[in-house]
């Protein structure tokens, strides 16, 4: 068989991995790497040309292939689409232009007749993507589920094994290289959001626009939270989710998609994934609950995705016309989502009232109105400041829809016991 | 697109699922169903002809693709070759046929230019068999590890929960269904061989002889056992592990393939996979560890990866010779396995010895003169009989090769303090 030709655009932590892997890939012929400074030094030696200018690789009319692991929105959606255009299949790692562009390129890839295989963009090395794709072809799924970022993940498993404290925990996160200097993309749910749109593709056929996620990070979770949760039975981990859903006004089919953190129980397998592992439960009408666990980020298992992909489109390529079958069925439209909520779940509250008797009586009876039935309700203890004594009252209640909760709240706000609403937490039920 | 024409044989529990998952796949056309007898009740009904006349499939021009879902050796091989000598495409779900033929099936599919698809012969409704195949491509597989079979798993989960003997269990989970009226493939890890035949052709490129492999079933353990190992924080489960070594004659490359019960620590995944679920874990060079873990068996999740396949293939079906690309790299040889005695890992011994002073120091020194270190000794209590009083001592080593250890435990049976060897477990560790 003729080797097949690829080049690269990007040669930092995945890139190197990538060039690594191939090494050991008779059939594979890197060409060139594409790099914005050709000066810096690269954690992998390789003979392969590097050159500053992609066009190098794209208009390289023997190049077939175009691996894209430079990861950003720009210019990695311009080099995506230069390579579609000249029908070019694309690898690439990129969750936030697959997220962003998903149905504008995946349109251009139908026209122009070529693949884009993506496993490396979820999950890093689990193959979560050819199983969602392939293997649970025969299911409808209702729901994806799980722990998708590796570096709040991390910093979550840190501040509960050491009882330290976020800003800790992140600054040593940045230091053993699991969090960049700027976390936000991170810690505020964003890369979730962007793989959730992805799953949502494979799942629903239609990717949702990452601003219509719901997104709450974890940089307000405190040790305090942690130790609660535990003796509850639970422990807080930053899930996110994309569940089938009905839009109630419409009557359409839409999404729930949402990522926040949650109180997960300690005997859930999700409550087990530690470190910087994810960890994905994939629902299916037909197969039940399907759970993935394995490395989500890192140089090799990101490049092991990557690398999996090249081969599988090489070995795919003498075959003519071959790139229908691995066009995913994703609609050109984007999806709709219902409101954060119109979902119920338990729900976990830690709030400070004033300090005087009837308290949990009071609070009772306005969830009472409002339907709510309670878990428990605990108080905590007292504490005095300037403005007297306060109790801290935490209280689990049984699954309610979201939006009543809130409705409750607002109504307690208004009340001249309460004082302040120190945590709010989802608790995690298994999906369906 | 034309609907994909399909045969199906076998209409039991298995077969069953597939006839109602098919019944949502427009593009797929399932034209006859064979069966053994033509008059049995069938859980699921169907428009579909019914046929005792097998070759009213394997013959049938129009039918392209044969689903064997019918298990068993015969005649489940002749209608699997027969299939494939007719140029037809083969779904199947049969562990034991793969095993037991698979190298010359799998030369003459690529002879005829055909695809075997056999998602469901391992671990049920998981898709294992895509993600060793396709999945995780880029790595050199060192293990593949795990609970294999859902009968014996949901057997020891029972007996573990409950404190109730082998025999309770098992005869509670013949009424449930989920273990056989002739329990012996499932116990006494022939089902387990198979399926680690199966997954060495993935991982090493050889089926191994299902009679090679090192095979320990679960009849011998007593709620004593699980009891004992839950006081040391271990829990039994049966675990079937293939792995890449090295002949040490030869210095050819070989497998060390066995299923045995194992004590698994209590914070391990693969110990919280409880019933009749399914959890491997997967071991490759680049990415590190995989879990999954699903329902191993059952008619919707086993016909979730019957339909998967039938989809996968049928959309295949339009592409010239696109076979070669499903035809996994297997050789036609059979793999070479390396003695059970090779391995090393801790063992867990229950011995009764002679209540006399000095035994743990002449125990200490038989083991000691063979270089095994203790993790820990411990004398458990002193019964009386007839022939005076015994005491129970508990063992457990470090890592040591199981010929050493076996060595040292014959040196014992010689010494007159020795009375009975009750149980001899092998220690998980993690692989590689």
């Amino acid at each position: 068989m003729a080797r097949v030709v690829l080049g690269l655009i990007g040669f930092g932590t995945v890139g190197s991995g990538v060039v690594q892997l191939l090494s050991h890939q008779k059939s594979l012929n890197l060409k060139k790497i594409a790099v914005l400074d050709s000066n810096k030094e690269r954690a992998v030696k390789t003979v392969c040309p590097v050159t500053t200018n992609v066009n190098e690789i794209i208009e390289d009319p023997e190049i077939e292939i175009v691996i894209e692991a430079m990861g950003g929105e720009h210019p990695a959606l311009e080099y995506i689409r230069g390579a579609l255009e000249r029908r070019k299949h694309v690898v690439t790692a990129n969750k936030e232009v697959l997220a962003k562009y998903g149905p504008e390129l995946f349109a251009l890839a139908r026209q122009k007749g070529v693949a884009i295989f993506f496993e490396a963009s979820v999950a890093g090395g689990i193959p979560l993507i050819s199983t969602m794709n392939k293997g649970l072809e025969a299911n409808e799924i209702a729901a994806v589920t799980g722990i998708l970022n590796g570096t709040t993940n991390f910093i979550l498993s840190s501040m509960e094994s050491k009882g330290e404290s976020y800003d800790a925990a992140l600054k040593q996160a940045q230091q053993l290289g699991f969090a960049e200097a700027d976390p936000t993309n991170d810690v505020d749910g964003h890369d979730v959001a962007y793989k959730l749109s992805i799953l949502s593709a494979l799942a629903y056929e239609r990717f949702i626009k990452p601003q219509d996620i719901f997104r709450e990070g974890i940089r307000n979770v405190t040790a305090q939270d942690m130790a609660h949760a535990k003796e509850f039975g639970y422990r807080i981990k930053l899930i996110g989710t994309s569940r089938l859903a009905k839009d109630v006004t419409s009557g359409d089919s839409a999404c729930d998609v949402r990522v926040h953190p949650m109180l997960v129980p300690l005997d859930h397998p999700l409550a087990n994934v530690s470190g910087s592992s994810n960890g994905i439960l994939v629902n299916g009408h037909a197969v039940g609950e399907i759970l993935m666990v394995g490395p989500g980020a890192g140089s090799l298992p990101t490049a092991s995705a990557v690398v999996g992909d090249t081969i599988n489109l090489a070995s795919a390529l003498q075959l003519p016309d071959f790139a229908t079958y691995f066009q995913p069925n994703i609609r050109s439209e984007w999806g709709n989502v219902v409101s954060v909520g119109s979902w119920s779940c338990p729900f976990f509250l830690r709030i400070l009232v004033s300090d005087t008797a009837g308290v949990i009586g009071q609070i009772g009876t306005i969830l009472g109105a409002h339907k709510i039935s309670l878990a428990s309700i605990v108080q905590k203890g007292v504490q005095k400041d300037e403005h007297g004594a306060s109790a801290e009252i935490i209280i689990m209640t049984q699954s309610t829809k979201e939006q009543t909760l809130r409705d409750a709240i607002a109504e307690m706000q208004k009340c001249s016991f309460f004082k302040s609403m120190e945590s709010l937490f989802r608790v995690f039920e298994a999906p369906v």
